[in-house]
């Protein structure tokens, strides 16, 4: 059998920081620069009202729609597909209007994953696949088999999981 | 850590093939009467295209909203809350439309199963739970846990796995 290999969707196949650095920019007043929001995290630099407002977004229909994909995780996905069964696992349940834009994103990026191997959950400690893709530390805690933490600004000072800093870079270990 | 129990949705705690027979007594002259879609699965009495004509519907947004529960599964599912940690695992990738109405199903007639714990999907066996209640079969083949199959008339001729017949059942043996 082959191995399995659960990725998460938002900030991994998904680049919805940026999404979320396009809405900021396009706000009102923006305090922070492109340069300064791509070196640090919204969970640092806004304060607790600022960052309330700004990801509200996520409650909105279409929100996760439109997300661009993160750069190389196409070509690398598909050449998992090659070797292990990929499964997508989005914990997409905290925000249920979420569900519809997440199936069409995934059918129209990733048209090679079957809807069986989609998984919408909020805790995804219940997984037993072979790995775990997550930019979440908390989510590679609680996973028992291996997890690999993606980069992502706000998790770049955790040292407790094996990282991964883009697609390239899963390649490399997965192939 | 409490044990954790995956349980199903369609025929498990919703009564799914009473809708059907609903539908199908309230459609263009049935052929069987309550009695007989008691007695055998639809599979068992339609022809092909007759099945696939009542099957349809699952497709139609609002199907899964109205389902009747299953007699016992809100009491003994909140009772098995009290002892292990329960998540409800359906199959809902296959029926896109079905997301909003099987969220907001289990949020009316389960309030106390909080979003960490739903989980839609397709295939089963990436579940690492305990225990999987599940009236399908297939799902409980490639389960690594311990399965027990729900009673229906799809498949009560089945042998392999431990089977309930009911809530109470399941209380007898969890509780």
């Amino acid at each position: 059998m082959k191995q399995r290999i659960a990725i998460d969707m938002d900030d991994v196949i998904a680049d919805t920081n940026q999404k979320f650095i396009d809405i900021y920019l396009n706000g009102e007043a923006p305090r922070f620069t492109i340069e300064q929001l791509k070196e640090k995290s919204f969970h640092e630099l806004l304060d607790e009202q600022e960052f309330r407002t700004l990801f509200r977004n996520v409650y909105e229909p279409g929100f996760f729609r439109d997300i661009r994909i993160m750069d190389g995780a196409q070509e690398v996905v598909n050449r998992l597909m090659e070797r292990y069964e990929v499964f997508i696992a989005t914990a997409a349940m905290e925000f249920p209007n979420s569900f519809a834009d997440k199936y069409e994103w995934l059918a129209e990026h990733f048209p090679a994953i079957h809807w069986r191997n989609i998984i919408f959950l909020g805790d995804k400690s219940v997984l037993n696949t072979d790995y775990l893709i997550d930019d979440l530390p908390r989510n590679l805690h609680t996973f028992s088999g291996e997890g690999l933490l993606f980069t992502a600004l706000h998790n770049r000072h955790e040292t407790d999981y094996k990282r991964v800093n883009n697609w390239q870079e899963v390649a490399g270990l997965l192939l």
